[in-house]
Order: C-alpha cells, then sequence, then structure tokens
C-alpha cells in the first residue's frame, strides 16, 4: 500500500521534502501531488474520492494559513488523512494548526506537529503497520537508531565537558 | 437578487437568526440551507456552483470550529463569500477566525465578526446596493436611525445622571 | 483488533465517553485505562510496550491542561496513538493542544480537536479500516448517514422558513 | 465603477501594489490615497462620505497595528469597506487583524487575511461582477487559469519526481 | 477642570459606573456621554475638537471589541485621552486591548486594564494633579487608605489563622 | 516641570531615544535613568517616592518581559506614570503588555503600543499640557505638521501613479 | 524551616487555601500573610528581606492579573520563591503566567501552573526535602498514594466497564 | 550537592550552556546530560529515580515544543525539578512553555522564563542555599554585583547625555 502526500501549493515543497525522505528511508511507496483546497477542488476532491480503489493506504495534506486541504481530502475518504499545518511567515502557523486539527465531529483529521513533515511519515508508517509487521520492524529499528543516537551523543557531550 | 445563508450545522442557527432578521428589516430576500463543507460537501459545491445563475448576489458562510464552509463556497464561485466565524465553548472563535480569514491568495472570504450575523447581513446589503440604489437608500436610513438612537440614549442618560 | 483508551485522570471521562460511544456503534473492541503519565508512568509505559503484542491497533490518549500522555504512549510503543487534548476551565485547552501536537520528530501523535472524543474513535476506526474491509464499510454507512441527516434537517428548516 | 483604495501609511504600499497588481490584470479603475483614520481624520471621512457620488463602487482599507482606518471609513459611507489587516513586527498582524475585524454590530468590514493585497483587490473584483458580467468573465477565467497553473505544476511535479 | 468619559454603547455602563464611583470619592466633576466611533462620529469628534475649551482636562473612553473609540477621540484632540479595553463574551477583551494599545505613532491613547473603570478614573485624577495639589493630597489619602486596608486583611487573617 | 524616563536595562535604549528625540523636539525637559524593578528596586522606589518633589511631572517606565517597572514605580508615586512594553525576540511583547497594562485596582498604569518610545512621549506632553498652553500649541503645532506631511505623500502618490 | 504563603489580594485566598491544606497534610510549617506588590510594597519588600533569618525557607507568591508579586520578593530575597498566576475572568490566567514566569535573568521565579496551589506547596516541600529526609520521605509516601489511588480507579473502571 | 542538567536535544545546548557558565561562577557543580523523554524515556526514568541517591540535589530540565521532559523528570523523582521551556522557531516558545508549567496537581515542575538558563541555574542555586548558607552568601554577593552593575550603567548614562 503507499502514501499520498497532497500539498495545497509548491511553496510547501520543504515540508512535504521531510515527509518524502522519510519514507524513503522507509523504503514506503508514496505519490505526491499538488492539489488545491481552493484552486483545484475537483481534482483534490477526486483524488481522495478513488484513493482507497487507487491503492493508498494513508493520506498526508500539507496546507499553511487557513489550511482547509485536509479536512477537503477528508471529507471526501474514509482512509485516515494527516494533515501538517505549515508555517507561515506572520503567524507563525497558529492559523494552520487550528484550520487543520479543530474538525467538526464526524470528520477526523490526524494533525501533527507544524511543519512537521517527518513525524507526518513516521505516523503514516505507524497506520501502515498495523497490520505489516515488516513496516512495525523497520519503525523498531528506526526508533532503537534514534535512541542509540542520543545516547552517543549523551556520551560525547559527557567526553568534550569533562 | 437574493442571499444565501449557508451554515455548516444546525447549531449555528442563533447566528443565521441574526442575519434572517436584518435582511427581512431590509426586505431583501433570501435562502437559508444547511450544507457541511465535510459531511454534505457536494451539495455545498454544487449550492455555489450554480448561485449565480439560481439568482443569489451575495453567499453567507455560517460556521465554527476549523470553519472551511466559507472557503469551499467561494472555491466554487466568483460571487463574493461573506464568512462569519462561530465561537465555540472552548477557543471563544478564534479557531474558526483564523480558519476563515486566512485564505490564501486568489480565494477572497469576506469576514465579519465572531457571531457577526447582523454585520454579515448588512454587508451583503451594501453588496447589492452598489448598483441598486433603493436598497442604498434603506442602508442610509437604517445609518441614521442608529445614530438617532445612539443620540436619544445620550440625552436619556444626561436625564438619569443630573 | 481493539483500540486502547487511557485517559490521564478519571476527569476526562466525559470525553472518553464520546469515544466509548462511537466505537460501540461501529462494533469495534476497546478497552478503557486510567493512568497517569505522571502519577503511574510505569503502568503507562508497560501498557504501551505491550499493546502491541496484546491485541491492540491503536491507542487513543485523554488528557488536559500539560498533557504528556500521548507522548509517553507513543514514546514506548510504535502503534498509532491518537491524542484528545482536554479543555480546561482556564486556558480552553489551547495548553492540551500545543503540548500534544507539537511533538518532536521521531515521535508522532495524531492529534484530534479539542474534547473531540468521538473523532479520535473515528480516526482509530480509519486506520483499523486500511485493512479491514468490514470496518471501512460500517465508515463509509455512517458517512452516508451523517449526508442524510444534514440533508434532512436542510430540508425540515426549508419547511419551516416557508 | 472604480474601486478606492485608502493606506493609513506609506509603508503599507508592498500590500497596496498587490491590490493594484492585481485591479490593473483585471482592467479594472482605482485611485490610491494615503488618509490616516488618526492623523487626517477629516480626509477620511470627506473621501468616504462622497465616495458613492464620486463613482467609487468599493472602498479596500490598509492598515496596520490598532488598524482603525477601514472602520472609520466604513462609518462614513455604505458602500462596502474591505479592511486588510497588515502584520507589524512585533504581533505579526493579530493586532490590526482584530482591529479590523471585530466591528460592533451595524458598521461591517469586510476583512480580508493579514496583507492579504491580492485577495482584496479579488473581493472587490467580485463585488463588482455581481452586476457586471464582463468583471465575472474575468474572474472566472483568472479562477481558470490560476487552476490549470496548478495542475500544470502538478504535472511537472510528478516529472521531477519521477 | 473637569473629566469627560464617553462609552461607545449603553452596555458599557458597567465599566462606566467604576469610573464615576472613583470620580464622585475623589470629588472630581464629570461629565458622561455615549457617542460611537461609528455610529455617531461626528459627535464623538465634535465632543474632542472643543474639549479643551469646554473646560475638559482629560477624556476616558470606553469599548469592546474592535474598539476604536479612544483613538477616534485622541485623533481629534490634543488632551490625554485614556482608554478603557472592555471584555467582551468571546474573546475576553483581547480584541479591545489590542485596539485601543496599538496605536500608531503621533496619536497616543493611555491604556488601562481590561474592564479597569476604577483605575481609569484614578488616572484622569493622577493627570489633573500634575498641577492640583488638593487632588494629589487626595489620591495620596487613597493610597494610605488602601494600604491600610489591606493591612487589616492581613492582620484579620492572622486571627482567623490562629 | 520635567519627564522622567526609566528603563529596566540598557537594553531598552533604543525605545528610550524614541522618547528622547520626541521630548528634544517639543523642548520639554528629562532626566533618563537605568533603575530595574528587580535588581535596584530600592532606587526605583526612591526615585518615584521623591518624583514630584524633584520637580517630575510624569514618569516613563520602559520594560520588557514581565515588565514589572512600570508597576514598581507607580506604586511609589500618584504621579502618572506611562508604561512602554518592550519586544523581546520570543513573544513579540505580548508577555511585557500584559504586565504592563493588567494592572490592579488602585495603581494605574498609563500603557502605549509595544515599543511605543514617541507616544509614550506624546502622551507625557499632552499631560503636561493640560495646564500648560504652551506645550498645548506645540502639539496642536505637531498634529497639524504630521497632517500635513500625510497629505503631502498622497498627493506626490498620485503624481507617482499618474 | 517554614514556607510563607503571600497573597496579592485576599480574593485569592481559594488558591491559597490549595497550598495551606497541601503543607497541613505533609505537616509543615506555613504563615500566610496579605502583601500587594503595589498597595503595601514596603510590607512585601520588608517581609522578603528579613524571610530567610526570619526562619522561612521557601516563600509561595499568589497573584493575578499583571502579577508582580513573585518578582516583588524575589527581589529582595535569594531564598527561592514560587510564583502562582491566579487566573482572572478575562484572560484566564494568560496575564498572570506571563507576568510571573517571564523574569528578566537574574531574578528567577519558580513558577507552577494557573491556580496551581497545591503544586506550589508541594514544590515547597521538595525543596525543603532537598536536606530534610524526613519531608523527603513523606512525599515519596504521598506520591506512593496517589499512585495507588489512581491504580484503585483504573481497577474500579473496569468493573464498571464490565 | 550537584546540579543535573538534562537537556531533551543537543540544539538545546545554546541555552544549558548559560546555565553552566551561572554554575560554574557560582562554583557549583553539576553534570549535564542528553536524555530525551520521548527517544530515550527510560534512560530519563532511570536518571531521576536514582538522582537523590546518585548526590543531586535539583534537576534542571531543557526542552522545546510539546516539553515533556521536566515532567518526565518530575514524575519519578521528589527532588526539585526546574523546567526551561525553549523557543522554536514558529510559536516563540509558547508551545513549550504551557507544555512546562501547566503540570497536573501532584506534580510540580518549577518553571522559569523561555530559554532562561541563567535564571534557572539561579533558582538551582537559591534551593541549595537554603541549607547552605556559603551558596547564599554568594548569591548575596551575585545580588550585589549585579546591582552595582546597573548603577555604574545609570551613572555612565548620566555621563553621557550630559
Amino acid at each position: 500500500m503507499k502514501i499520498g502526500i497532497i500539498m495545497g501549493s509548491d511553496s510547501d515543497m520543504p515540508v512535504v521534502q521531510k515527509s518524502m525522505d522519510m519514507l524513503k528511508n522507509l523504503e514506503i511507496p508514496y505519490e505526491v501531488h499538488i492539489f488545491s483546497a481552493h484552486r483545484t477542488p475537483d481534482e483534490a476532491k477526486n483524488f481522495a474520492e478513488n484513493a482507497r480503489k487507487n491503492g493508498f493506504g494513508v493520506l498526508i495534506a500539507v496546507a499553511g494559513m487557513a489550511a482547509h486541504l485536509a479536512g477537503a481530502l477528508a471529507a471526501n475518504t474514509t482512509l485516515p488523512v494527516i494533515g501538517i499545518p505549515c508555517a507561515s511567515k506572520d503567524l507563525g502557523g497558529i492559523d494552520a494548526l487550528l484550520s487543520t486539527v479543530q474538525m467538526p465531529s464526524g470528520i477526523p483529521v490526524a494533525t501533527v506537529a507544524i511543519n512537521g513533515g517527518a513525524n507526518a511519515a513516521l505516523l503514516a508508517a505507524e497506520i501502515l503497520a498495523v497490520n505489516d509487521s515488516e513496516v512495525a520492524d523497520k519503525l523498531n529499528a528506526k526508533r532503537a537508531a534514534d535512541k542509540k543516537a542520543v545516547l552517543e551523543k549523551d556520551k560525547a557531550l559527557l567526553e568534550v565537558l569533562k
């Protein structure tokens, strides 16, 4: 099963890149699109409506400001939709965060941190891993590696501060 | 030309009522619907797409939380769309305000105050009045009446405080 | 596969109830616990560490204020963890929202709206449905029912306003 | 009919420029002024009072901080007044947004996003288009072009990522 | 010299009452009006323009939401203008606070706390007291009395807790 | 009568400079000090306690973060105290604003905009002008000059845009 | 060694009560006072200056709005000062939180949650326990009891939900 | 007794450095570690559980975003835990502040200002000084030096401005 990553504007690419890098590392297939909830609403809707039968397991929506993209996708599929609120210069992303997370009852969006591209990919992988022990093993291995990296930094710090 | 008032949920009725009352006073025809950007996205889209040819001049969207309704309508029409952010209990409407006003370039929403049902109706009337001197006259008369009411309250106050 | 619902304090029960009601409706098995990230950290950790092998597919964490519970569970499992930030009286839940959603890279939490008990359950169901077409069918049926309910309210409104 | 663009200070010029560019593209005539609600209140008032008879159809007010300009214009005309809150360095424009949008009942301001110069112009055009099918056609054409641009970016992206 | 208290709406009366009570206690003459920056802008302007020659020494403006009243008065006089931001139900007064305090360079408003009716009156008295030793004596006496009241409460508390 | 300007730290000097420049322009004498509410509380207190008899008419307090300086001065004098909240890098000055303006009943602080050094000086001048027609004349002249400057910019703009 | 609890106003008593109850449970002596940073600054200062030699080990300051009390005490002692920001009706305590926690370098205040009376007392006890194993034992016992209470609630819940 | 400084990520090092510098100045021994509440929860827990018997008197936790580290340490020790919320680029540290300070009843965290590395070290020293008059003397000497530095800056300023 593959992951769909939809960004609302190509200015969101740096955040999308973090998601792509993480999925590449985890060897999970993905497809990336630029569909705007407001400028190409039909394409966004069609993509979401057909996502399950087109082999997608999870959708990731990346958008800033009054970020409606995640909700617009979620309105048209019962696949899990992960929303990444993007920071804009003026309000630091609090507008996108509230526009993404405060969904009304009936249409959930799984929201991650502002600009949280890596975590959105990890969450998508965790969702696949519920029924895919191979992905689960990769995630567990990544956790172990992350842990080891922290412990090594801790050790190196002790050396430096001696 | 008539005004379309769309609310995302029937819990928004008290705010819609303020819009209806104002339009009734101004003798401007309106039509009210409950269409959710997320639960009935197709109906919302169809309504917006056909609004101009169905005789609507302005749309008013009323929604709370991650309020996408105004944007969802605006994405499907070039009629002016007025957004009323509704206050929810927890965040006082700041979520709905940012979700309504912070629209990306290309798709404007004319946002009024939190729960601002009366002002949304007045703004819709002002838009019609650009080419309708009868409505303009009514608006000017209302302004004069509002002014008179304030001045009478001021006068009454002076009496009370004597 | 079942859903684990963990609340940080029994004062979060009204929000948990909304999750339980939704899961009951969807006939998805669940287990509810009170484990505090701070008062019973070992029990929270043990529950998370063993959740996958104990048959859980998704965990839902419900907590308010400096809501660490979802993160504390997520730190100890690679199962998807859904966080529900609970509103407290003073700050309306913005503290719990930021404490739940702003997770550092590596440990995602799927955050839903403040007090969003029903949506957390729906998101959990969507995650199970990625590989369970029976649950997917139930979710699609619920969506259709929700849609029908909105359209009926719209129709009833037209009658009332005639 | 022409659009009046009033900025409170010449430091708001970059935002005004976005409005002017958009109106030029749409071939809609406009007139630009610097009138401050506080430093030249009489000129602001006179401009608003006479705007309708001077051939203006919509006013756009551009101001930052305690942004009173849109409200000051709206208090003196029943033409639609669009407010653009400008971001200042310290608070990112949340002060200007609330000062512009939270208007009391009776005097609406159609508020767009922080620094939303392009959308203010589009909204002004949409208002004219209510009775001007030529402008409506231009707006619909712009929407189609925007849509095409997104779809081409999406296509180009697929090439790049292949 | 007397104090002018202007409220934007009679719903601000409870806050105005606190100012009146304090000025009565200090035996400072005052005059109260209801003038709206938006509904009766001319009256507000005229009042401010003539305030100095009409014997006013300080103006107090009381308003909520996009509270422009203090700024509108300050734009038309070089008398000190004190602004009291009033809390509204939804945003707790943060809108009125920012609309009152974030004035652009050239037109200051002396802003006090949200709903701070008593402190606005005290500040007005302090301004008069700069050149009026009788008022200064009253203010010093009030300070001494306030201090004594706190110390007596402290003493009473020690008794209670014994 | 002279103005006392007290800053809590020499890092506030750029804001103080704006106050000094304005007072110089108005030919109003002033004295500047660095006294911290927390690091030199006794000096701050002594300065405030003796300010009236030392010939000060108004105090201006300039501080950032948990800005207590204005309140600490106000607690020790019944002279008018103007507070300038300074922006810090992290929170944009909202911390200093709330710490300065939200004073408890009995001890007012006349708060101006974040980093509002020029307006604090103007407000101080307005306070002196209540009883000093020479200062009042200067302020009125400055207002007229400011107005003229705006009108000239407006005229220049019309030329440029022709 | 005893704990000093200072509240800025008797309206803070409900929060103080939580601190007193906790200290009573831990059998740690305390003394309670009402001293205002602004209304009785000398008493607050004297109390802080002499606190160490009068046998106090930790001070707890309880205040709302522009809460300067903790900082005012901390400026006059090198004893640890714990600040409890109190919620006010309008802003939910965010003003008191920022006024208490954002202390400038050199004068720390140990800030606890809004209205966090119990935790302030526990923190004071933890500070005493650094050198008092008897208090440490009591704190550890309380932790164990809290843990047991949560686990019993968890067990009871399982019964109820069976 | 020594101080433990734990940072959640090596990106927090600039803030930690300020704590180390201050402790070095005060000649108080310390130990620094990188332990993440989420990536190395066991190490964080073990460090906290054994901190008292390993000779630590106070722990300082340094973390950003959904900053759980201070709470995670506090959950596993009854030593005083000081939390430093770190600013991230997007929200300026308000997320870390609320995640650190809004702890539930039973598990206090002594929170200092955003990025407040120096004050955290001073607070730790104040805690040790409750029973260590040598440290208390150093703190009092530092206060005197800080005061002298401010007074000298004040004097130098007077020279400059002459």
